[in-house]
């Protein structure tokens, strides 16, 4: 349901949802293959050392805790009340939820409005106003957090540690994000599935990553927005602190109606445009594929914008420098030559290259290049006041050590990060590549299997860089019109 | 150097350049970390069972073998020199080849007309051309093929088994498709690196791939076509029987400098419409992206043409779904509702979701979909008349069997096989996604991890339908306008 803006008792109210002291488990199963009893056992395997109280009127155990026949029965405080009921049962637990005083509630429950029950969420929706209970749901799989060992949910993995804060409406893709993170160590900060988001809103998610201290990019997986204009108005307000990302869904012909199937989001009458103009007002960075949408979250959630196009690419491999060239041209962002971003630097560099090398950018040092050239090239590169930001790309050739070269970029980064460039990887081919991949994230370096997802990703960075920069504008502008009303 | 149309004293002759019987290595080093040795423990580490001919001056043995002080004093016949000599003594290298009689030659050796020594290249060429001696290069990493144990350059390692032929003009982007192979299961029959490809030209591998047993699929990694004519001549005859796939580097404005940089390929006035009208007159499917390149040749390699656009997707996750339907409308290939398709499958279907499942197409059969209902879903799809091609989805939820899911695609491909209908998959998560994946791979079913990914698959076997139709027409229509001529 609709709101006009971030609403102060829900953002007030969040850190319940992502760090309650005590939890109530409505419809905790004694079964163990039940959805019920999954959401304890995670909370358990993973650790968390809050206080769990299963409410099942038919068990006295469950997952070996004592069980409560309702909300009201348990003797203490209860933060965060998490129902896996079937929905006509829900009402009746909201009315003790309420009771019981709860600062949360989350319904994970399915079958309301994406099957045609709106009347029936709209009711428990109220009902949560009404009472100033904030509730995350339906329809939704967990939320949690790796650094609070916090899972909670259907969810059978916690993500590495990481920058990003995932907010997504479809639990299936919300896993895959955090089944990527722990394949390809892509760091989360938190994550929370909002299903239908019948009360609790994206934005007021927003507002409250803002002042997470783990959170540096904000990932929002939107299937349509009820209230654009609290997403627009949080974003302004988080955007000149954190970038924030989005990717939306169900702009198709056919996806307009999978999209109400799956989580009741509304698309009729709206189309990519609508949400192009939308993310541009909220200076949000707009993702197209899925694929596009972590690459980037991640490269901004750990480097900083780029402010502009002068990006040096050093490689050994001219094929993943040519689609690299290719692409950037593509996404509107055409690289510079190395003679027009520093005509010395040119001069510096072939100095770490054999003759067939290319000084060009991409700076070719060959498949030759030993970890000495990679070193001087790179050094040069990054030290060059001209140069705003260095793409590192590691082609394995048959004398590439790519372990090697991977520890020079990672000794590099740490020496020279105080500069503030941003340094972004490629390192395409097998297994060496992956795992130094895995160990460059791990140091807080994006780093890609493809020259295009690289791209990419330096693409979101300087698009960051523009936001920042009207936004700047735009402050400035209201001060200047501020201080000549005054003067008027 | 241009080419009319492919010739066939070096089609011929192909052969000796992927299946010698014996092989010189000119430039063979005794010092472990020149890359002229690496030839040589390539052919002996990946188990070459034909002859090594080391050739060196300045020793006796090179890696345990006799070394001979020139081709010519080698004692026996030679099918194939390799060389990996500095540019300026290579002309006398092929003297003597020529000399021998040897089949092919090679030649790896960079730093010719790509730093701008292009009448040095065209000489050598033209002295291979007078000679028929069918030359490979200059500047280049390599070929081998897994079916023969036979890795024959600086290449740490060989592919997986499998239906791609891979044409490639870089070799840093060749190795990183052979990483890509081992590392994801991207099964490859053969591959060659062209580099410079002043003699043998792309058109010539692509003929010799028609009748190789094991390629199913040709892959062309394209810097600029010096033979426009001969390329679209050798696709339009190999077409009819296995598809072609092309990335086209090289096209943005500093491409063009950076293309000619490190494969001397000439790309001034040429742009990408340019490189889209070849394609389309040669009947190959183009690929943008790097991945969309591996993932469709994979696809066109493994999976039959797809001759409508009746693909019905079964998902456990409405976002994945979501992510999939707008992708095919953003390639122009909109989903068409199950109703449409056919009226009772999407009743029939009905029978194997929860009342929350979704039978629109993509069909949703939820999070709690268990193997029974992943197995019923799939066979009514997959047996249905009307269906054309099964696109399946796997999503890790905390109830979803992935390895019995995978099981059963893999048991219902096998027993369906004989329907022709392509069965694509996605599987979308973490590890368990990844070891399903390559179980599917293996099994001869395209899977990919992203959604997008696999609907690029889609989109391509959809392409080479079309194209086999439109091939077909033509064929038909020149009949026709052959038997005319003949009536009057």
């Amino acid at each position: 349901m609709k709101i006009d803006a971030p609403r102060k008792y829900v953002t007030d109210n969040l850190k319940y949802a992502l760090d309650p002291g005590s939890i109530a488990v409505v419809g905790a199963s004694r079964y163990p293959n039940k959805v019920g009893s999954k959401v304890i056992e995670g909370l358990q395997k993973w650790g968390y050392d809050g206080k769990i109280y299963p409410v099942n009127p038919r068990a006295d155990k469950v997952a070996g805790l004592k069980a409560y026949p309702t909300v009201m029965d348990i003797p203490d405080d209860v933060d965060l009340v998490f129902i896996a009921l079937p929905a006509h049962l829900v009402k009746m637990v909201l009315e003790e939820t309420v009771k019981k005083k709860a600062k949360m509630v989350v319904i994970a429950t399915s079958a309301f409005k994406e099957i045609g029950r709106g009347d029936m969420q709209n009711n428990l929706t109220q009902f949560c106003r009404d009472n100033e209970l904030p509730m995350v749901g339906p329809n939704l799989v967990g939320m949690g957090s790796p650094y609070l060992n916090f899972n909670c949910g259907f969810i059978p993995y916690l993500p590495v540690e990481g920058p990003v804060a995932m907010i997504s409406q479809s639990g299936a893709n919300l896993l895959a994000a955090l089944g990527a993170s722990q394949k390809d160590h892509y760091g989360m900060s938190f994550f929370v599935g909002l299903g239908n988001k019948a009360d609790v809103d994206f934005s007021e998610f927003i507002v409250y990553a803002k002042d997470d201290p783990n959170t540096g990019c904000i990932a929002t997986y939107i299937e349509g927005l009820d209230s654009p204009e609290a997403y627009i108005e949080a974003c302004r307000e988080v955007v000149p602190k954190k970038p924030v990302v989005a990717i939306k869904v169900g702009g198709s012909k056919i996806g307009v109606k999978a999209a109400f199937a799956h989580t009741a989001s509304e698309n009729e009458g709206t189309n990519d445009a609508t949400y192009d103009e939308i993310f541009d007002k909220a200076g949000v960075i707009r993702a197209t594929t899925w694929q596009e949408y972590l690459d980037t979250s991640l490269a901004l959630g750990l480097q900083p914008p780029l402010r502009d196009d002068n990006v040096v690419m050093i490689t050994n491999g001219g094929g993943s420098g040519l689609l690299s060239c290719d692409h950037f041209e593509r996404c509107g962002m055409p690289m510079r030559e190395l003679k027009e971003i520093s005509p010395l630097l040119s001069e510096r560099i072939r100095a770490f290259m054999p003759m067939f090398g290319s000084p060009l950018n991409p700076v070719d040092i060959s498949g030759t290049a030993t970890p000495k050239q990679y070193k001087g090239a790179i050094t040069q590169a990054i030290c060059d006041p001209n140069v705003s930001a260095v793409y590192g790309s590691i082609c394995p050739t048959a004398v590439t050590d790519v372990d090697a070269v991977t520890d020079i970029y990672i000794d590099i980064y740490n020496q020279y990060k105080h500069l503030g460039k941003p340094l972004i990887m490629e390192a395409q081919g097998g297994q060496e590549c992956e795992r130094a991949i895995m160990r460059l994230r791990d140091a807080g370096i994006p780093a890609y299997p493809t020259a295009e997802q690289a791209v990419n990703a330096i693409v979101a960075l300087r698009k960051y860089g523009k936001i920042l920069d009207r936004f700047e504008k735009e402050a400035a502008g209201d001060t200047a019109a501020e201080t000549a009303a005054e003067e008027v």
